[in-house]
Formats: structure tokens, sequence, C-alpha cells
């Protein structure tokens, strides 16, 4: 029996009219589905609208990617409900030491859960894509669309290739991770994940790069962000909080007082629903100097922090030395870097910082979409974008980032400055955005 | 339709004796047909033995191969003939721009041909393989039976590896080749073609590389020595003649004249069959100082030279210099390079020699089996190791080969004495033998 062509395989994919970028409601973060339950729980009636931005404006989305495929994904992803199987892991499925993280009534209501309408249009060769309506449904657009854009360009870039050149491509983008790994394989008692999905070049190499993450670093991977390919590899899923949370409650914010508790009130809402090494704070969605100097005491309670926009080591330092200021040993802390890490920054954080605290790191973009140097010729769309999916509004009014890095900033330009005038400018600075 | 097993095809699997290694006679080197033609036209009664050699003897070759595999994959080619399409294209095919090079009596007589029985022992590690008979069926066990030991000593040294390990290998492998065949594209009006089918780590990877050379190289590639993937490839089939023909001559010569005449006696008998780019003169037999010292003037009306066993700049410069000296212009002369060949001393022997002499380069080992640093861990036994198979003995008497480098002869300590006595040692250099 030679190589044999599967003739009914063939025929299949003749009729094929669509190959499913998103094809389960798990390939999603598991910090969406955390937050998820304590907005269905605290906020139910907040409406909240996500929109995409582009921060890579040069990159002209519309003009990469046919508006109807992409149409054709986000309305297949409408099509998806979570699976018997899937709600029986949630379920049963032990998450970050604790059993039944997910209240019964939480889940019986995912059951029915469908991601909710969204309005495309095209202008200046950009997409305008949003996710209008109740927080507790729009949320949960944000990992799928990323995945999809950021799939449908790849898809796009690598239309001109062979099959010879793919296959040079990926064997390429192999060796490459491989190589990675192995550096990251000499770090005694490194704790990283996989925090690669919203800018995933595919789910397929998404799913080879978690796959060799565990062959390659054993029990260095501590898990991924990723629901579906946790459930589907044996892995923890990990992940807390994003942005949103304290964006939507300052927007909600009646007084200039409520606006600054904001970024604690989601901490104290996110306590009646989580413990343990679930406690991390994210402080820079206003500003990290700002948040630490206006934090009340029980914040160096919790477990540990994720600063997200500024240098590892600079935020490390600074977050470190406020835990000292508040009479705490950072060696019982955790800092979990996550801000544009690759090999390079990784190693030079875990160094720095080895001895002095527990640390992990979530390696996103330069993970799961890095195939600088691969292509046979260069193809300059292949590279990751700075692409994001941010809360834009939330009961009419509207949502605003500020981050450490003002290029991060998202939200009307009068708004933002709102927020600088009240949090301060204090240690902003601006980092240019690879992705 | 998800990903589905193939039930069928798993079920065939399970029933698996053997996955052949050599399928086809056309998977041999071109220049054994065109010998054999010769041969079976010349010298139809000779006998010659020939034998499996393992220059590297720390490599214990019958502990790395179970005897009865070896024995099966013989077994198994010998129970090959050649296919009615093969036969079909051997004789409708041109060859180096010449129609029928083959005979229509000589390819009635191939359609019948099998390879002869062999005789195969262990002893000290390593195998005793020996093909005695005559010289017309003998002579086509050296390229099937070297493939065949070497992709089993791969089979043999990836045994360990998992699938993720082996994936990691392929990719690393691949983006290896594709740098090599980048840095060659660089290389205006490059001629290389494939030589490397005797110690290919497999027939599958081999004919990767066949193929890359052609996608990544285009015109530059100009062809396979291996004439079943030139078939299937529509590429040229390429390659000329080896040692064997002066050696048996050498062992048949009843007198010093004789023996000395025996090299240039191979000429005459070449030039019987074959012209143009095919009177490619291989002069390092028994030492290249001698064959040009003692060479008719007629020699130098041959189109090239394939230097074998000096280093390229070295060994082309004293062609040139003989050119020279006869009065030829050697940019209308060609020089073969395919001694041990990576990218590096391609790379410095064609800028050495552009626009003095015409230039081809016949890629071997490096091309078809350099896994270096590719394995996750070091495997040394994925490394090629210096194989030969050569003929010993013709009509009974003892062959030699002596070759430029010392490291390299072949034959009884006594008879090359002998022969060094008779041809001299000048130019004789020892050069480590990596392959």
């Amino acid at each position: 029996m030679a190589t044999k062509t599967d003739i009914a395989r063939r025929v299949y994919n003749h009729t094929w009219k669509l190959d499913p970028i998103v094809r389960s409601l798990l390939d999603t973060d598991f910090y969406k589905l955390l937050m998820l339950q304590m907005i269905w729980g605290v906020y139910p009636k907040v409406d909240a609208t996500f929109q995409l931005i582009n921060r890579a404006t040069r990159f002209r989305l519309a003009e990469e990617i046919d508006i109807e495929e992409l149409r054709d994904q986000l309305d297949h992803a409408r099509t998806l409900r979570f699976k018997k199987k899937e709600m029986i892991w949630l379920a049963g499925n032990s998450f970050y030491g604790r059993k039944q993280i997910f209240a019964p009534e939480f889940l019986e209501w995912l059951k029915d859960f469908q991601l909710p309408e969204y309005e495309l249009t095209k202008k200046d060769g950009q997409f305008e894509l949003t996710f209008p309506g109740p927080w507790m449904y729009t949320s949960m657009w944000e990992i799928p669309a990323l995945a999809i854009i950021n799939e449908l360009r790849s898809r796009a870039a690598m239309r001109s290739l062979g099959p010879f050149s793919l296959d040079v491509l990926y064997a390429r983008a192999k060796a490459k991770l491989w190589d990675k790994v192995e550096r990251l394989k000499q770090l005694p008692d490194l704790r990283i994940s996989d925090f690669g999905t919203r800018r995933r070049h595919s789910f397929l190499w998404h799913r080879w790069c978690v796959e060799a993450l565990k062959e390659g670093l054993g029990n260095a991977f501590t898990g991924s962000s990723n629901v579906l390919l946790a459930m589907d590899n044996d892995l923890e899923a990990v992940g807390t909080n994003a942005h949103e949370l304290p964006m939507v409650l300052a927007a909600l914010a009646d007084s200039e007082k409520e606006l600054r508790w904001a970024p604690y009130q989601v901490l104290k809402d996110w306590e009646k629903y989580y413990g343990g090494n679930l406690l991390i704070v994210l402080p820079d969605a206003f500003g990290t100097a700002a948040f630490l100097r206006d934090a009340p005491d029980w914040v160096a309670d919790w477990t540990g922090f994720r600063p997200d926009s500024a240098p590892a080591i600079e935020g490390g330092e600074r977050i470190i030395k406020w835990w000292e200021e508040k009479g705490r040993d950072p060696r019982d802390k955790l800092l979990i870097f996550s801000d544009g890490l690759d090999v390079d920054t990784i190693v030079s954080a875990y160094h720095h910082f080895r001895g002095r605290v527990r640390m992990a790191f979530g390696w996103g973009t330069n993970l799961t979409n890095d195939f600088e140097g691969c292509a046979p010729r260069e193809i300059d769309n292949l590279n990751a974008i700075s692409l994001v999916c941010k809360v834009v509004e939330a009961d009419g009014r509207p949502a605003v980032k500020l981050s450490d890095n003002p290029l991060k900033a998202t939200g009307e330009r009068s708004e933002i400055e709102r927020y600088l005038r009240i949090f301060g400018t204090e240690g902003q600075t601006e980092i240019g955005l690879k992705v």
C-alpha cells in the first residue's frame, strides 16, 4: 500500500465553505471565565461595549483581510455553545488547587451562553468592530475576536506561499521555538505559562507551541491560559483578571471619589469569589504609581502582582519596594510578568529577581506568533501586530485605560486627560509597542 | 469532519513486516547504469567482489543494527526488478542531451536484472558483507547496500525519540538545509547536483532534500545522481564513472605495464560508449599526480575532471596547471567537485575558480545526511560515517584503491605497497575523513 489519497476526505474538502478558527467556547483565556462569573454575580445589569483597536495603524487590516471572511468566522463563533463534556470538565476539574471554583448556578447559566451580536464596518482601511450589549456577554468576545483576526491575517499573509515554502516556514518556526525552549530549560525552578491565545498565529500552531513547552519544559511549564488546550493536554488553566474590571467600574463611577476607589473595589469584588494564587493585583489600569500610592494596606495581603505595562525589572522593583514599605517579605509574594516577554527578557528578569521574590512568567505573543525570519522571503504581514479588544463604554459612559505606557492608553482624549488629572502622571514612560 | 484516523490504513500498518528502504532498482546512482552498460559490453565475463568497508570502526555497526533487519532489507532489494515504466523511461529519456544512451540490447538484458546473492556475517561488532559474482551483477549492490545500512543506522539512532522529538528533529534539519540553500542561492551561475544517495539519512529525507534544491535553486540545481528521484521530479540524472573501473582493470593486469595503463584503458573503453559531458576523468584511483604524469595527450581532450580525494582548491589547481601544460584553455574545461562538500567548501571553491574554469558541484553526504545539532539531545549515531562498498577482488585477484588521501586507500596492505611502488606517492596527503 503506497501513499494513498483518502478519496472521501478529498471530496469533502472540495465542499469546504469555511475552516473555522474558533471551534469551541473554551478556546478562550481562563481569566475570561473567572471574570465572567464575577460580572454575572455582581454586575449582571451593566452594559459594556468592547471594540477592536489596532494600535499599528500602518497595517490596513481591512485591506489584508476580506470582510466577508471575517464575518463568516465571527458568525461561526456565534453558533458555538459549551459542549457537554466541556461543562462537565469546568464543573469537575480543580483550578488553582480548588474544586468547584465555578458555582453550579453560574454553570447552569453558562450552559446556554452564546456570543452576542457584533457590528462590523470598514473605514479608512480599518475594521470598525464593536461588541455592544450586556457586559456578561460582550466580555467573552475579546479573545475569539482577536484570535480570529490574527489567524485571518496569517492566512492572508501566507496565501502566496507554495506547499514547500510553507513546509520550510513551519520547520523554521519549530526550530526557532525549540531553541527558545532549550534556553529556558537552563533556568532551575522556572515557572512559565502560555498566555498566547489572543495574538497567536493560528490555533494549530498555538497547540504545537503548548505541546512543545509541555514536552520540553516539564514541570517548569505551569499551564496554559487557553482553557481548551489546558483541558486537552491535562494542563493547569491559568490566569486571573484583566483591565476591563477597573475600567468598567471606573466608567460607572459617579464621583471622583468613586473613580479613585474603583481599582480597589475590583479587588473587593474579586475576593468574594476567589482566593489564594488567584489574588493577583493588576495595578496599572490607571498607572501603577497612583495605584500603589492610594492603595489601602490590605492590598498588600494579596498573593501577588502582575505588572503589565512597565519593563519587567523596573515594574517588579517598584512593587517589591512597596511590599517592603508595607512590612511584607517579598519572598512570600508572587510577581507575574506578562508584558511583551521573550526569552531574553525572561532570562534577565529571572536572574534579576531570583531569590528575592517568587515569580512566574506569562509568555504570549513571542511564544505563539514569532515567525520573524521564518518565511523563505520576508513577509511583513506575518509579524504579529499590536491589536487589542478593549472595553470602550460602560452603561453609555466612556471607558479609559491609562496603563504605565502612554502608548497603551485607550479611550477618548478628553477622558484620558480627566483620568490623568485624577490619578496623576507619575511613572508614565513611553515604550515602543512591538506587540 | 474532524481529524479522522483511516481505519483500513491503521489495520494494514499493524500487519507490517517490513518498511522497505529500497523500493526500486532505479533508486541507485546514475553512473552505476552507465558503468553497467560498459561492463556488460566489454567485461561480461569478469567476476568482481564488492565488500562493505566501515572506515569508522569506532562505530560498531553490528551492535547498532540488527543483522536480521539488515538481511530482510537486502532480501527485499533482491526481489526487485525494473518496472515496465522504469524501462520505458530509461529507453525514452534523453541523458546528457543524448537520446538512446542505453542500447536496446543492454536494456533487453537489464529487464530481467536482479541483485545477486550476498554473504553476511558478524565479526567483532562489524558486519562482513560481501557481494561475490559477475561484475555486471555485483556492481549494482554498491548503492542499495549503502543506502540500506545508512537508513537502518538512522532508524536505530532515532528509536528512542518520541513523536515530538522527531518533529523537532526534522524541523531543525529542514531549517538547516534551507539556510544552506539560501546561501547557495547567492552564487550566480552555480551548477550543483545531488550526489547524496549512498549516505543519505533515509529515502524520504533524500527526496525532501532534492525537492528543496529544486524549489530553492531552480536552474542552478542541475540534477540528481539518483535515477528514481530524477525520473519522479523531472530532473536530469547525473553522474559519470567511479573508481571500480580502474580498480578492476588494474587488478586484472598481467604486467606492470598493463597495470600502469589500466587508468587510461578505462577511458578508452568509456569513449566507445559515451561522449560530451560524460567524458569526465576520475583521476585519483592510484594518485592524481601519477595519473597526470603518465597520461597520454588525448586525455586532455576529455571534457573535464572530477578530483575526488584532494581538497577542492588544491586538486583543481593541479588539474588546471596540467591542462595549461597541455596547451588547453581551462575555461573550455569542466571541473566537478564531489568530495566531502558542504556549503563553506562549495562557496570557497566557487569564488576561487570563478571565471577560470567551468565547474560543477556534486553535493553528497552533507546534503542528505546532516543532522548535527538537530536532535533534542545529541545522538552520536545520527551522524553520517565513512562507510563505503568497494570492489576488493576481480577474477580472484586483489583490487586496490590508493586515492590522493591515504586514509581513503582500500585493499590488502601488501598490494597497496606494490601499487605505491609502481604509481609513486607523489601528492599523497592525509586528510581526516568525516564522511
